[in-house]
């Protein structure tokens, strides 16, 4: 197929799907979730080389050399790109049926032009077209951003954060609108050892002094404004566990309201934190409890869209966080959170329709659940399968079971979730997957619907869903 | 196709599936689980237009509504059934990949001879002609059913329903066989706030007055005997969660039985509930046992057929159960019961293949566990893909789990579980799914085999089932 | 297709998994997890008839015919063997899409020649052609082995025996290295009534005076001296449940190390058992978790390979159990661990890649978790599907959720898990769903890759694991 490299196994199997996708490939990328830098995006330095922009941070690259057995010095240690570029190779053509596999072929034609498998016996030439292709293009950010088309970016940052670089972009005038996302991981791991540090960093940027529950909020509240002044839609959440939300269960049982209501009792959790004191399990999870909830009210009111993202664990291997850390390849797929916990919470907090909600599990074993619970409450949806999902059969997965337990047309649709700017092929890779998707369940005669579902859910949706905040 | 109408992606892709399909579609239906009403049955009043038919009650309409955010005044509000069908139809075109789109597409050829796609473009057209021909037929309940060659139909009755329409349809001589079912939702929810009151009604219906659990089970036995009278030969219950029968478990330990038996702790939770006081979780969950395993036994000595449906979850949202009620599409699946509860239940109740079981589950992702153990226990089989599974690929991942683990051969087949007298065409497109699943996985030389096994599933193992009562 | 029987659904679907098959099917089988008996292969008795070799200990048939309701007589009861033969020919017949029907077209064909479709009518001729050709070639252990070109076999072997029939083997020659594996359910599984006895037991085999937990340890490293001098390379365990390493996650919190340690608390609960005393679950589990610990460290400084099989739930059905006995049929796929425990236990005993670890999981919905978590540690991978997974979809579910979450080439490859001789042919049922996998998800001008991944999963990856400990 033309619009292939020779490296990637054919997607669009029927002339349905084909010509879907013909209706939807030159369309505009609404990136609504993303982890690239703001500062990056600003200062735009040309790239190196492609050992470097592939594997400088790609904890997807690192993880499949690790299971190929290479060590480690060709992963994160000092090794030298074009060696680490080699095992790199060398692991991919060990690994069929991995999406890197896909991903390195699209990358390589769309931005370096280059058909040539991504094999052994073409690395060495191909490291020579990229690099050639880098400097000549004066490969950067912003040139990769234009390549694919991007219209709007929502970067993920924290609500310390003073988002100077957005600022300048957008005093700058750059024509790609790039807005903050609050996400509030830091906020709401009220047992980490660093929470107090935390607080502390919140009161400096918020500018409230915090002595209580009710500061804690208000300084939240101040940098929800700060956000959205500096165009923010999207809040995120994405830590391990997820509250219980008894405290608020007791709520809807008959009788006088509980005493201490749920907010007292984070209160005075958050007291026992300001004191130094440890918390019992039930405490932490009260204060858990009433910040979710807190914090969904004020983006209801901001008519801000709350993200959660489910079901992960995190630095599973004590051995290997020692040597490299955070977000460098040993997290994993978590056990399925209780759906009851998640039922709860958006009894309590879910009216009207707000916080539009959009919920990503990591473990596709919860999607019935999912989807259905999601179908019970107008305004919330599933979200798009994430990070180690993110391939032909899990999006696929996600996909067929939102076409068969609500509307397929109720997702949002695709966004990057990369901390790579080489990441946006991803969009067409999942267009495709789309379009193969619908014309496998679409009859013909309804093809033209099949377009207006795939147009939503490439660009469309996620559109509407910004644009409502312009 | 000849036998598809336009708006129905093919399901037969093989000449061999067809072959095997074109065996079984003539079949009668042996309906061994609906929620039908005999008294619409009996009364036999023509429908009002084709709106009402779809959208009076239907709650899978109403979601995939929802999911495309149309406003509950078109779902369950004040809109006419003209506009409500025609957002309905909007909803469908914008839903690829949803079973409601092969439902329509079946319903409209089956009952009203539509071969037009269902789509916007459509609609007036398809409105007119299926209204026409409502009232040129007097389309009416006993019409569907002589419509779709049904021979027998489960209903699903409340223990103290006085079964008046099944008798009358008996009286008359009415052709289709109509039997109640035993469901026994309000009997085990023992929890519930309106236990007691339910109490009474079964003593009045029984004519057993009831000052103890002893009691409780003579008027039980008296409703059983009087719904076998009237042909009864399957038992019901979907309620939330499964007891532990952690109280059974210890039978089995060594040394002399405990003390209280389990009879006997259930008799004192009841006498509290009869004294109006509040029981604590494991005393409720000590009557819940022995009331299953009571029933258990009941079953196996009048020759029942124990029906369990697992793994749901119901009226997830207060708000839009304060509107719209009981069964209206707030619904989801549930998490999966702890496999160890069922395998002690059957443990403890199941001898000599007895009482035949159909466990049902909501949650897909059991089904390894499930049918696996079934497997351990002859007698017991699982049920048919249930409500939100009932779909092409839900109904193949049944099949699938059960052809690898177990024998396909040892399903019971299908059934409609509907409310509504329009469901029938979904036996249609079970045999379409369960015939190209057959082909899938069958040698030619063994064709023959593949199509007993076929006849098995469409229409004679539940036929079997129905005639060993008679 | 010439490879293939009659009747079996071809498996190969394309030329280019036509391709791959042709370069691994002759490759020779390292079977690195079986439960063949030594002293079987060492006496070569001849077989009797192909119904004594079927049906005589193979639970999975039993399952089947119980599935199709056919009496325990037929089964593990008292007809003849011809009466059994048939009446499994009559359940297989009934069961389309079961592995078992696979496996008997392979396995008639491979070892006897037999290329009509095993169905009933033509049950009585190949009754007559596979004895003729069992009396004809004095079919054996060791000419099934021979016929299908077997280099190694790991047999499944308790701690206690004396591994007379491996040193024999030794003695004699045997071409085919048969080395023992170590597998410590009876170790480990110290809630067992018959522990204390086994402790003897262990103590007599081990010369070891078993008085303390210290003793034991001893004695548990002199068998594995031993085991490890005949051959030995990997070690088991497959017993329900998996202990919850609570006290080992205090390690890894601040402040001083919890007193007592967890060998402490090891040493106390072992010490209640020889004393008679019954352990509290919490003794038990300290118990069990510094079992697993201790045992893992010994294997990494044996260099020998740890294998888990996990997700298990045995003798569901007391009834039967009194009837039938142990490996029955009567076990089910059992609730997925909690991936915490798994993680925890990881975390505290593998350093360096050591031991090497197979991770098996019987419930398939497990699968994303415990592959990512395997990806967390190098040296730990995911075993190939087990048991109920073990068929087409089941297969290419492992190899997917493999392929997509890390590199497939981290797999082992194959085994057969199996009591018969008769079972080899599951190898090249492997391997060409292997093949059709890979044809599926590979480039064709990577079609070299593929072939070097399914040569590693066939034969080489499991034979560089072997050579290592030669």
């Amino acid at each position: 197929m033309a619009e292939c490299n020779g490296n990637i196994k054919e997607i669009l199997t029927s002339d349905m799907a084909r010509r879907i996708y013909a209706q939807v490939k030159d369309l505009p990328i609404v990136d609504y979730h993303c982890h690239l830098s703001p500062r990056e995006i600003y200062e735009d330095k040309p790239f190196e080389n492609i050992g470097q922009m592939w594997l400088a941070g790609d904890h997807y690259k690192w993880r499949l050399m690790r299971a190929c057995g290479i060590d480690e010095e060709y992963i994160t240690g000092e090794k030298s790109w074009k060696e680490k570029y080699l095992a790199f190779c060398d692991a991919v053509s060990r690994s069929p049926g991995n999406p890197i596999w896909d991903w390195t072929a699209m990358e390589l034609e769309k931005f370096f032009g280059v058909k040539k498998p991504f094999l052994p016996e073409n690395a060495e030439e191909i490291w020579r077209a990229c690099n050639d292709r880098i400097v000549k293009e004066k490969l950067s950010p912003r040139k990769a951003i234009a390549m694919c088309n991007v219209e709007y970016i929502a970067t993920t940052d924290d609500p310390c954060d003073d988002l100077k670089y957005h600022k300048l972009l957008k005093e700058e005038g750059y024509p790609v609108r790039v807005a903050p996302s609050f996400r509030t991981d830091n906020i709401v791991n009220v047992g980490a050892p660093t929470y107090l540090e935390y607080v502390k960093k919140l009161s400096a940027a918020s500018g409230v002094e915090i002595k209580d529950y009710y500061d804690l909020q208000e300084a939240i509240r101040a940098r929800l404004d700060h956000f959205c002044a500096m165009g923010c839609k999207f809040s995120d959440v994405g830590v391990e566990g997820f509250p219980s939300f008894t405290w608020y269960e007791e709520m809807f049982e008959d009788g006088p309201a509980p005493e201490p209501t749920p907010q007292e009792r984070a209160a005075a959790a958050f007291d026992k934190i300001m004191k130094g004191e440890e918390l019992y399990d039930s405490e932490e999870d009260a204060l858990k409890d009433d910040l979710y909830c807190f914090l969904s009210v004020e983006y209801a009111e901001r008519d801000m869209v709350m993200q959660l993202h489910l079901c992960v664990t995190r630095d599973c291997n004590n051995e290997m966080y020692g040597v490299c850390g955070k977000d460098s390849g040993f997290d994993c797929v978590g056990e399925n959170i209780e759906i009851k916990r998640l039922n709860r919470f958006l009894d309590q907090t879910h009216f009207d329709g707000k916080p539009f909600t959009i919920i990503y599990s990591l473990n596709p074993t919860i999607y019935y659940p999912l989807i259905t619970l999601c179908g019970a409450f107008p305004g919330v949806v599933p979200g798009i399968s994430w990070w180690f999902n993110d391939h032909r059969r899990g999006i696929t997965e996600l996909l067929a079971a939102a076409a068969e337990l609500s509307s397929i047309d109720s997702l949002v649709g695709m966004l990057t979730d990369s901390r790579s700017f080489l990441s946006y092929p991803r969009h067409d890779y999942f267009r495709k997957i789309l379009c193969e998707f619908l014309a496998n369940v679409t009859p013909e005669v309804a093809e033209k619907y099949a377009v207006k579902v795939a147009k939503d859910l490439c660009c469309h949706n996620a559109r509407r869903l910004v644009e409502e905040s312009k």
